[in-house]
């Protein structure tokens, strides 16, 4: 954004409190509720100070900032696109005795089936695939539990707005057993015998919960493998980030062990 | 959102355009641009007829719109959550000798650095992967290819804004050699022996570009096994989608050979 404000002679109109950001850009943010007229209005003046009357475009939105953009270079546009996808995860928790952690779905689509099916949630924001599935896992059932691997995942889209979902299916360890459920969005859990879950009724569009069974004994017993996480930093960020590949995979992964350290 | 528009007394007074929603919700349609000031006195005077003069949160936005929402009901809001992450590919395509197709790029963290990468992209907006990955290679060398596999991917958070990413690591077959670059993104492609490519001085933070070629040929040689993506139905999609599963596993997918004929 062009930071000649102070060139033309409004500089004494009311505008909106803002601050540049590291690439000239003009961030505003509002610490309190604002009355709409009065926003549009110096909005409008705030604009005209900043010399960009029109063609701003939504960019994105959170719960309590909106972000607009208009690119002024005669280049194309390198603002990064949207977020495109969520994130979602299946748990398969498996004890010695080949049971398998199983839930009743309070609420949503499975309500009403008598169908148990393995523990599922969102991603959270910023959220590591590994945690959330560990923390889903407690919540729904109270058990704790270590993150294995990826089993398989699923893209599917349009499935809320114009977005679309990714989801996870994961395997853990327990590492505690005795169950509580969540009041709130279970109906119950149980530790139930792998060839009892399978053989429940699923109707073709709960395919993912069908083959989890399928791809859970193919790991036990076939030599099915899936993608572990291996920690690992990154040039964008300090915090480590996680590369999940083959767990056969030996990789000279210089960093890895230090990191493990931390 | 309250549907009893009706019952006071302001039904006369303009209003925004807008149609009401499957779940009881309102729909702001604004087919050509309007003046702020006019905008922001229509919506408090629409909002006070719906009876919501408040405690509206954004809660996405593309481009054209942007999506306000409140949530009226006593239970804990179930509106879904905001996409979290963008798609990105990373491809790896080999000849059969043993020749990685690989980029030199005009524009980013690689600019000046000499090093040849593998080609790379953002998956847009609604695209399988398998679609993004095919593309990108095509759009930045030329090349035709076919998806095989996935063999690795890696989770970064707060790559952009507070969003984050999702890097799949793919394998693709030549289905053409020859190579026509895109001007504008791409300063030179070639097909470079991997050995050459391993030999390249990668940064630290670049692991992903120095793995690419240890896990590729793990896979050439030593029965490293990626992700390979099986068409099915949903039951949220007419179209098919991907669930990515070890391509040594034989599932009971019922429905995927009559979807592979479609």
């Amino acid at each position: 954004m062009d930071q000649e404000n102070s060139e033309k002679g409004t500089e004494d109109a009311p505008v909106l409190p803002s601050c540049e950001d590291e690439h000239g850009g003009i961030i505003v943010e509002l610490k309190d509720p604002m009355d709409p007229t009065e926003f549009a209005l110096l909005l409008k003046t705030s604009l005209s100070q900043w010399k960009l009357q029109d063609g701003f475009v939504y960019h994105h939105a959170e719960p309590h900032y909106l972000m607009l953009v208009k690119w002024i270079h005669e280049t194309p546009s390198t603002i990064p696109a949207n977020a495109t996808h969520r994130l979602r995860i299946g748990a398969i928790v498996l004890n010695d005795k080949r049971e398998l952690l199983v839930v009743l779905e309070k609420h949503g689509r499975f309500k009403g089936t008598g169908i148990w099916k393995i523990p599922t949630g969102m991603v959270e924001e910023g959220e590591d695939i590994i945690v959330g599935a560990t923390r889903e896992v407690k919540e729904e059932t109270g058990v704790d539990s270590e993150f294995i691997d990826v089993l398989a995942f699923r893209q599917m889209h349009k499935t809320f707005y114009q977005k679309s979902d990714l989801f996870f299916l994961c395997t853990l360890k327990p590492l505690s057993f005795e169950i509580q459920i969540q009041e709130s969005e279970i109906d119950g859990a149980q530790w139930m015998p792998i060839a009892e879950y399978a053989a429940q009724p699923f109707a073709e569009q709960h395919y993912v919960f069908k083959y989890a069974a399928d791809i859970c004994l193919a790991k036990l017993e076939k030599g099915y493998t899936g993608f572990t996480p291996r920690p690992t930093t990154s040039f964008l960020s300090h915090n480590p980030s996680y590369l999940y590949v083959n767990e056969l995979l030996t990789l000279p992964v210089s960093n890895e062990k230090k990191l493990r350290k931390l």
